[in-house]
Protein backbone atom coordinates (compact mmCIF):
# COMPACT_ATOMS: atom_id res chain seq x y z
CA UNK A 1 0.00 0.00 0.00
CA UNK A 2 1.42 3.12 -0.81
CA UNK A 3 1.93 5.75 2.21
CA UNK A 4 3.20 9.20 2.91
CA UNK A 5 6.53 10.42 4.46
CA UNK A 6 5.39 12.43 7.43
CA UNK A 7 7.37 15.45 7.72
CA UNK A 8 6.91 18.38 10.25
CA UNK A 9 4.79 21.79 8.97
CA UNK A 10 6.07 23.18 12.39
CA UNK A 11 6.85 22.93 15.87
CA UNK A 12 4.92 23.23 19.18
CA UNK A 13 6.01 25.44 21.86
CA UNK A 14 4.20 24.60 25.36
CA UNK A 15 5.31 25.07 28.83
CA UNK A 16 5.80 21.06 29.15
CA UNK A 17 9.27 19.98 28.73
CA UNK A 18 8.19 16.09 30.81
CA UNK A 19 5.38 14.07 29.85
CA UNK A 20 5.22 14.01 33.63
CA UNK A 21 4.32 17.58 33.59
CA UNK A 22 1.16 17.08 31.47
CA UNK A 23 -2.12 16.99 33.58
CA UNK A 24 -3.56 13.75 33.19
CA UNK A 25 -6.61 11.60 34.44
CA UNK A 26 -10.54 12.14 35.16
CA UNK A 27 -10.72 16.36 35.16
CA UNK A 28 -7.77 17.03 34.19
CA UNK A 29 -7.49 20.95 32.54
CA UNK A 30 -6.14 21.50 29.55
CA UNK A 31 -5.86 24.92 29.33
CA UNK A 32 -2.27 26.07 28.72
CA UNK A 33 -1.52 28.42 26.19
CA UNK A 34 1.53 27.50 23.68
CA UNK A 35 2.54 28.58 20.39
CA UNK A 36 2.09 26.75 17.22
CA UNK A 37 5.38 27.45 15.02
CA UNK A 38 4.92 26.71 11.21
CA UNK A 39 7.75 26.62 9.19
CA UNK A 40 8.41 29.55 6.96
CA UNK A 41 7.75 27.51 3.56
CA UNK A 42 3.94 26.06 4.59
CA UNK A 43 3.65 29.99 5.98
CA UNK A 44 1.00 30.45 3.17
CA UNK A 45 -1.17 27.79 4.52
CA UNK A 46 -2.66 29.69 7.14
CA UNK A 47 -4.17 32.18 5.07
CA UNK A 48 -7.80 32.70 6.26
CA UNK A 49 -6.77 30.33 9.60
CA UNK A 50 -7.27 33.37 11.52
CA UNK A 51 -11.28 33.17 11.09
CA UNK A 52 -11.49 29.93 12.82
CA UNK A 53 -11.77 29.73 16.79
CA UNK A 54 -10.45 26.59 17.06
CA UNK A 55 -8.45 24.10 15.08
CA UNK A 56 -7.10 20.23 15.49
CA UNK A 57 -3.71 19.68 15.25
CA UNK A 58 -2.20 16.40 14.56
CA UNK A 59 1.12 16.09 15.68
CA UNK A 60 3.82 13.27 16.23
CA UNK A 61 4.42 11.32 19.38
CA UNK A 62 7.92 11.55 18.62
CA UNK A 63 9.14 10.75 21.81
CA UNK A 64 7.34 7.59 21.79
CA UNK A 65 8.34 3.83 21.36
CA UNK A 66 6.77 0.89 20.37
CA UNK A 67 3.43 0.49 21.25
CA UNK A 68 0.80 -1.56 23.46
CA UNK A 69 -2.83 -2.77 22.06
CA UNK A 70 -4.50 -3.01 25.38
CA UNK A 71 -3.15 -0.85 27.94
CA UNK A 72 -4.09 1.06 31.61
CA UNK A 73 -5.20 5.04 30.66
CA UNK A 74 -3.29 6.98 34.21
CA UNK A 75 -7.01 7.81 34.93
CA UNK A 76 -8.14 4.38 35.25
CA UNK A 77 -6.94 0.75 37.10
CA UNK A 78 -8.50 -0.95 34.17
CA UNK A 79 -7.33 -1.81 31.00
CA UNK A 80 -8.52 -0.59 27.65
CA UNK A 81 -7.53 -1.10 24.06
CA UNK A 82 -5.57 1.68 22.32
CA UNK A 83 -7.72 2.81 20.46
CA UNK A 84 -10.41 3.46 22.86
CA UNK A 85 -7.57 5.97 25.00
CA UNK A 86 -5.47 8.83 24.06
CA UNK A 87 -2.21 6.73 25.16
CA UNK A 88 1.10 8.06 23.31
CA UNK A 89 2.16 4.40 22.54
CA UNK A 90 0.27 3.34 19.52
CA UNK A 91 0.59 1.43 15.54
CA UNK A 92 1.14 5.03 14.15
CA UNK A 93 2.65 7.57 16.92
CA UNK A 94 0.09 10.19 15.78
CA UNK A 95 -1.65 12.35 18.28
CA UNK A 96 -4.79 15.10 17.59
CA UNK A 97 -5.69 17.98 19.62
CA UNK A 98 -8.14 20.34 19.56
CA UNK A 99 -7.22 24.11 20.73
CA UNK A 100 -8.44 27.71 20.69
CA UNK A 101 -6.90 29.88 18.52
CA UNK A 102 -6.61 32.86 20.45
CA UNK A 103 -4.07 35.36 17.79
CA UNK A 104 -1.76 34.61 14.58
CA UNK A 105 1.13 36.77 14.50
CA UNK A 106 2.50 35.74 10.31
CA UNK A 107 3.47 31.94 11.15
CA UNK A 108 3.15 31.99 14.61
CA UNK A 109 -0.48 31.17 15.93
CA UNK A 110 -1.01 31.73 19.63
CA UNK A 111 -3.81 28.86 21.22
CA UNK A 112 -4.80 27.92 24.33
CA UNK A 113 -5.26 23.96 25.51
CA UNK A 114 -2.03 22.39 24.51
CA UNK A 115 -1.08 19.19 26.35
CA UNK A 116 1.79 18.24 23.73
CA UNK A 117 5.62 18.85 25.19
CA UNK A 118 7.50 21.47 23.83
CA UNK A 119 9.00 20.44 20.48
CA UNK A 120 6.60 18.56 19.43
CA UNK A 121 6.74 18.29 15.60
CA UNK A 122 3.26 19.28 13.48
CA UNK A 123 2.16 17.13 10.87
CA UNK A 124 -1.18 19.08 9.81
CA UNK A 125 -3.87 21.61 11.25
CA UNK A 126 -7.45 21.47 10.37
CA UNK A 127 -10.37 24.13 11.20
CA UNK A 128 -12.68 22.74 13.57
CA UNK A 129 -16.32 22.51 11.73
CA UNK A 130 -18.46 20.98 13.64
CA UNK A 131 -18.96 19.59 17.17
CA UNK A 132 -21.49 16.43 17.85
CA UNK A 133 -23.73 17.57 20.27
CA UNK A 134 -23.04 16.98 23.79
CA UNK A 135 -26.33 14.78 24.53
CA UNK A 136 -25.67 12.43 21.97
CA UNK A 137 -22.31 11.64 23.34
CA UNK A 138 -21.82 8.28 24.90
CA UNK A 139 -18.20 7.91 26.55
CA UNK A 140 -17.66 4.34 27.23
CA UNK A 141 -14.98 3.58 30.00
CA UNK A 142 -14.31 7.44 30.59
CA UNK A 143 -17.97 8.19 31.96
CA UNK A 144 -17.89 4.44 33.98
CA UNK A 145 -14.46 6.00 35.88
CA UNK A 146 -15.77 9.10 36.20
CA UNK A 147 -18.72 7.65 38.06
CA UNK A 148 -16.59 5.41 40.47
CA UNK A 149 -14.25 8.41 41.55
CA UNK A 150 -17.28 10.12 42.67
CA UNK A 151 -19.05 7.75 44.21
CA UNK B 1 14.15 15.25 13.38
CA UNK B 2 12.86 11.41 14.15
CA UNK B 3 9.62 10.22 12.19
CA UNK B 4 7.63 7.54 12.60
CA UNK B 5 6.62 5.45 9.25
CA UNK B 6 2.86 4.97 8.12
CA UNK B 7 1.42 1.90 7.92
CA UNK B 8 -2.38 0.85 8.10
CA UNK B 9 -3.99 -0.26 10.64
CA UNK B 10 -6.98 -0.75 8.80
CA UNK B 11 -8.94 0.24 5.55
CA UNK B 12 -12.33 1.99 5.41
CA UNK B 13 -15.13 0.05 3.34
CA UNK B 14 -17.43 3.22 1.96
CA UNK B 15 -20.08 3.66 -0.56
CA UNK B 16 -17.91 5.93 -2.23
CA UNK B 17 -15.68 4.62 -5.54
CA UNK B 18 -14.73 7.99 -7.04
CA UNK B 19 -13.68 11.45 -5.31
CA UNK B 20 -16.78 12.88 -7.34
CA UNK B 21 -19.81 10.83 -5.74
CA UNK B 22 -17.94 12.22 -2.09
CA UNK B 23 -20.83 14.93 -0.97
CA UNK B 24 -18.79 18.13 -0.43
CA UNK B 25 -19.80 21.71 -0.20
CA UNK B 26 -22.24 23.79 2.00
CA UNK B 27 -24.59 21.78 3.63
CA UNK B 28 -23.22 18.35 2.52
CA UNK B 29 -24.79 15.63 4.03
CA UNK B 30 -22.16 12.96 5.31
CA UNK B 31 -24.51 9.86 6.85
CA UNK B 32 -23.13 7.49 5.01
CA UNK B 33 -22.58 4.26 6.39
CA UNK B 34 -19.41 2.42 6.28
CA UNK B 35 -17.37 -0.06 8.17
CA UNK B 36 -13.69 0.45 8.96
CA UNK B 37 -12.08 -3.32 8.87
CA UNK B 38 -9.03 -3.05 11.58
CA UNK B 39 -6.33 -6.02 10.82
CA UNK B 40 -6.19 -8.72 12.89
CA UNK B 41 -3.21 -7.52 14.33
CA UNK B 42 -4.38 -5.08 15.87
CA UNK B 43 -8.06 -6.21 17.02
CA UNK B 44 -6.88 -6.05 20.48
CA UNK B 45 -6.63 -2.43 20.31
CA UNK B 46 -10.49 -2.45 19.81
CA UNK B 47 -11.29 -3.01 22.89
CA UNK B 48 -14.13 -1.34 25.33
CA UNK B 49 -14.18 0.57 22.01
CA UNK B 50 -17.79 -0.10 21.77
CA UNK B 51 -18.85 2.20 24.67
CA UNK B 52 -18.09 5.27 22.79
CA UNK B 53 -20.96 6.54 20.54
CA UNK B 54 -18.15 8.55 18.22
CA UNK B 55 -14.91 8.36 17.05
CA UNK B 56 -11.96 10.21 15.40
CA UNK B 57 -10.53 8.50 12.79
CA UNK B 58 -7.39 9.38 11.26
CA UNK B 59 -6.60 8.15 7.51
CA UNK B 60 -4.25 8.51 4.23
CA UNK B 61 -5.57 10.48 1.55
CA UNK B 62 -3.68 7.55 -0.27
CA UNK B 63 -4.95 8.55 -3.59
CA UNK B 64 -3.79 12.54 -3.61
CA UNK B 65 -0.68 13.75 -4.84
CA UNK B 66 1.04 17.04 -4.08
CA UNK B 67 -0.23 19.62 -1.96
CA UNK B 68 -1.17 23.46 -2.85
CA UNK B 69 -0.47 25.96 0.03
CA UNK B 70 -3.74 28.36 -1.24
CA UNK B 71 -6.50 26.95 -3.19
CA UNK B 72 -10.25 27.08 -3.20
CA UNK B 73 -12.47 24.24 -1.75
CA UNK B 74 -15.74 23.16 -3.75
CA UNK B 75 -17.84 25.18 -1.16
CA UNK B 76 -16.52 28.76 -1.72
CA UNK B 77 -15.07 30.63 -4.98
CA UNK B 78 -12.74 32.56 -3.29
CA UNK B 79 -9.44 30.92 -2.04
CA UNK B 80 -8.15 30.30 1.38
CA UNK B 81 -5.00 28.47 2.95
CA UNK B 82 -4.92 24.57 3.28
CA UNK B 83 -4.69 24.01 6.94
CA UNK B 84 -7.83 26.68 6.94
CA UNK B 85 -9.45 23.61 4.69
CA UNK B 86 -10.30 20.35 4.59
CA UNK B 87 -8.38 20.00 0.94
CA UNK B 88 -6.91 16.44 0.24
CA UNK B 89 -3.76 18.16 -1.18
CA UNK B 90 -1.83 18.81 1.87
CA UNK B 91 2.00 18.59 3.09
CA UNK B 92 1.10 15.46 4.93
CA UNK B 93 -1.83 13.96 3.52
CA UNK B 94 -3.68 12.78 6.20
CA UNK B 95 -7.83 13.11 7.02
CA UNK B 96 -9.58 13.30 10.02
CA UNK B 97 -13.31 12.20 9.95
CA UNK B 98 -15.30 12.22 12.96
CA UNK B 99 -17.79 9.15 12.61
CA UNK B 100 -20.73 7.24 15.12
CA UNK B 101 -20.14 4.27 16.00
CA UNK B 102 -23.09 2.09 15.44
CA UNK B 103 -21.68 -1.17 16.00
CA UNK B 104 -18.28 -4.00 16.45
CA UNK B 105 -18.22 -6.99 15.35
CA UNK B 106 -14.87 -8.41 15.74
CA UNK B 107 -12.63 -6.67 13.64
CA UNK B 108 -15.14 -4.69 12.02
CA UNK B 109 -16.45 -1.35 13.29
CA UNK B 110 -19.87 -0.22 11.17
CA UNK B 111 -20.04 3.41 11.50
CA UNK B 112 -22.00 6.16 10.03
CA UNK B 113 -20.30 9.80 8.32
CA UNK B 114 -17.88 8.03 6.19
CA UNK B 115 -16.56 10.55 3.40
CA UNK B 116 -13.45 8.40 2.34
CA UNK B 117 -13.28 6.36 -0.53
CA UNK B 118 -13.32 2.57 -0.69
CA UNK B 119 -10.16 1.44 0.23
CA UNK B 120 -8.66 4.23 2.11
CA UNK B 121 -5.83 3.10 4.78
CA UNK B 122 -6.70 3.85 8.52
CA UNK B 123 -3.97 5.05 10.41
CA UNK B 124 -5.78 5.80 13.65
CA UNK B 125 -8.67 5.49 15.46
CA UNK B 126 -9.42 7.91 18.97
CA UNK B 127 -11.87 7.87 20.89
CA UNK B 128 -14.56 11.32 20.85
CA UNK B 129 -14.15 12.69 24.14
CA UNK B 130 -16.33 15.89 24.51
CA UNK B 131 -17.17 18.82 22.30
CA UNK B 132 -16.55 22.32 21.99
CA UNK B 133 -20.11 23.69 22.90
CA UNK B 134 -21.69 25.28 19.19
CA UNK B 135 -22.10 28.51 20.74
CA UNK B 136 -17.97 29.13 21.59
CA UNK B 137 -17.10 28.15 17.34
CA UNK B 138 -16.58 30.60 14.57
CA UNK B 139 -15.86 29.00 11.31
CA UNK B 140 -14.42 32.03 9.64
CA UNK B 141 -14.69 31.52 6.22
CA UNK B 142 -16.99 28.92 5.83
CA UNK B 143 -19.45 30.91 7.84
CA UNK B 144 -19.00 33.56 4.82
CA UNK B 145 -19.89 30.99 2.42
CA UNK B 146 -23.01 29.98 4.07
CA UNK B 147 -24.41 33.39 4.48
CA UNK B 148 -23.40 34.25 0.98
CA UNK B 149 -25.66 31.55 -0.48
CA UNK B 150 -28.62 32.01 1.86
CA UNK B 151 -28.74 35.82 0.50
Amino acid sequence: MTMFTPRAIGIVHSPYTETKSIPKGLGAKHDAEGVLEILQEFKDGLTDIEGFSHLFVIWAFDRSEGYDLVASPPCDERSHGVFATRSPRRPNPIGLTVVELLSREGRLLRVRGVDMLEGTPILDIKPYMSSVPAEKLRRGWLEEAEERTRS
